[in-house]
């Protein structure tokens, strides 16, 4: 049995033109043999207009029975696509997450899928040619709704083609593809063929638009090729695959850049054990995620210690700071919103050094100041004034030859 | 554990303020120490637009998928209202007909209640005072979602009643109980403290609005109290409850009319075995519901049959006859459309003739002429002319006294 798995979002399915077009291509993959697992999100705004009704009844809606409520949205997209299907006399039917079951844990609203039940999904497709399966939604072992987080489509889908062993598993989205940068920065972003799950991972503050960072963890983890593509056309999109298969082994796949960055300095806090400890742990503990983290040298028995969280939540870690500061003999607490983290990523630079030299001096030829610097082993990321962003991207974009067809490892 | 089981309609849950007088009327019954279950149907509005949805898709939507359509409505109802409980600090949890589950036949769209596990309910009500259950829905033992009909929510609720061995079920509505007649009709109608299941599934044509008659049935079936009333006041409704319960045995308990009536007549068809078959049968197999039916005394191996049907399916009623009429050697076919039935109804009857014979003077007093006649041991009803239903209604109120509060059997 030749099983294919097709995925689409909610731009995809809001309304009856658009369903349609949904229709065409799951014809398509049929008349080529294929049977067809096909993933829908909610229609388009349904999800945020449930989101809204429950901010009405409740403050904090109960995480239980917000997932009950922000179900019916895939309910509604599956029902619908099934009956336009049977119309056309397509042996199909549609599949909600408990009816399969696609089991998670209780994580009520943010869940993990800890075991799908193929047996009744190879028996349905015995005798349907398409399941119609509700994305973003399971439940736990007492039949209780879950849903996956936002994005939870895409990790429904490729959990499905895992467990069904499928050819491949195709995101349709409203984009046709991973572009080395955004397009809306850098005119001449090009639309990569293939990239590898870890780019893709590190792609995330743009791929979040494209994929769910943990849909691509959970491609890497069963190595489930993901098809990018659009919905709107019959181009190929980018292939998410294994790193070997990744053809040409480019040195630089992509720039990516994010703005939700804010940076926190406490400067002369002690230079002891411990010390980070006591800054990093209550802000853990207070689900305040940081990204990078630079520690200057020490000086007299005292250092500066510079963080960046995400922007909005810049003044509970403010707050949480300002109760440890005295303990930890921090002198001041210095903070900047306006800043930006760009990264030059490629799984190439796993084996070559030199791509850091160019990418500071790429920057410094604008006279864009470096404000911190990480590292990982395939990205680069550089803080830098948020003015500057579209100037460093486009600039290192161009730095790293990515407008122009990839040539091998050209170091 | 003493259990309530109380019944909100699409009225009673459209928004947040209505939900509140819900709320209310429930925190009334744990005050007195009841494990309450709720049942709600969809916000007011919500399967109607579900409908013109789904007909947007399809011109005869898959009736399975139908069901997996509707049933987001109740699902949408319980999970908002299960926050508010939590909010309020109150033990509370929704649970969906497949969650409990409410067992029931294939018929997707008008599935019958086969089984309820009360197994789970009870294990639930020992942790949570309140229980809020979709109503309307159940599942097949394949875990295909279903649903009960048209105001199935009714139906859903005295299940779950009687399964729980539950004290009562409240149906609260937007009227305060069961009225003699049609208070709009007749404006001294009563309402009555009592009445019998039967007399309220013979209320049928005014009691559709207040009950679903398939709820009453299984009430009857399994003897569960009912008590129709208000959720705007703390007004007592109406009890519908076993005969020998009703204390006053009034010979009447009210008029019923009912405008969706079409008459049809087949003049001198041959008198012989089988033609009222071949008449009716294939009307059957059509669906299509007949009510009344009158054969007149055969004159020269000849007679006419008279029958009535529901307005919208005359025409398809005509068309099915047509292509019989040769066969069974009807001369011609007569139909009319300004038809109405009137009914009197009450258990007291049954021990007491006479009923009818005032009936039918009290018709000749005012000139209303009888077109047909059908009766039942609590039921008589009056074909008649439409124009004269209200004043019929008005007039057989007044002559059976039952704008008076009951005497015993005043015959």
């Amino acid at each position: 049995m030749k099983i294919i798995v097709q995925k689409f979002g909610g731009t995809s399915v809001a309304g009856l033109e658009r369903m349609k077009q949904v229709k065409a291509k799951v014809e398509k993959k049929l008349k080529k043999g294929y049977k067809v697992v096909v993933v829908l999100s909610a229609m388009a705004g349904e999800t945020d207009r449930l989101i809204k009704l429950a901010m009405e009844f409740s403050k904090k809606p109960d995480p239980s029975e917000m997932d009950v409520l922000l179900t019916t949205g895939e309910q509604v997209s599956v029902a619908l696509f099934s009956m336009l299907l049977k119309d056309a006399g397509i042996k199909a039917r549609s599949l909600l997450g408990f009816q399969i079951p696609i089991h998670t844990d209780k994580a009520y609203g943010k869940a993990r899928i800890l075991d799908i039940d193929t047996e009744k999904l190879i028996e349905l497709l015995k005798t349907n040619d398409v399941l119609v399966v509700a994305g973003f939604q399971g439940c736990d072992f007492q039949q209780n709704l879950t849903t996956l987080g936002r994005g939870g489509s895409d990790t429904s889908a490729v959990a499905l083609a895992a467990a069904l062993n499928a050819e491949i598993c195709e995101i349709y989205t409203d984009v046709d593809g991973v572009y080395t940068t955004d397009p809306n920065v850098c005119s001449n972003a090009r639309k990569l063929p293939k990239i590898a799950y870890d780019e893709m991972l590190e792609m995330a503050s743009m791929g979040a638009k494209v994929l769910q960072i943990r849909s691509v963890e959970f491609a890497k983890k069963y190595n489930v090729p993901i098809h990018v593509r659009s919905t709107f056309s019959d181009e190929p999109g980018t292939l998410v695959v294994k790193e070997d298969e990744v053809m040409e082994s480019v040195l630089v796949s992509g720039i990516a850049y994010d703005k939700d960055q804010a940076r926190i300095t406490l400067t002369e806090v002690y230079d002891e054990p411990g010390v980070a400890a006591a800054i990093f742990e209550p802000l853990a503990a207070h689900n305040i995620v940081v990204d990078m983290i630079v520690q200057n040298p020490s000086h007299e028995g005292r250092t500066d210690i510079t963080f960046t969280v995400s922007r909005k939540e810049m003044d509970d870690a403010i707050k949480i700071i300002d109760r440890i500061k005295d303990e930890i003999g921090a002198k001041e607490v210095l903070y900047d919103k306006n800043v930006a983290k760009v990264s030059v990523i490629g799984v190439g630079m796993r084996n070559h050094s030199g791509v850091a030299a160019i990418a500071f001096r790429t920057l410094k030829s604008e006279n864009i100041n470096i404000l911190m610097i990480s590292t990982s082993e395939i990205k680069i990321s550089c803080l830098i004034e948020e003015k500057y962003t579209e100037l460093a991207v486009r600039t290192l974009h161009e730095a790293f030859g990515l407008d122009k067809e990839p040539q091998m490892e050209s170091l």
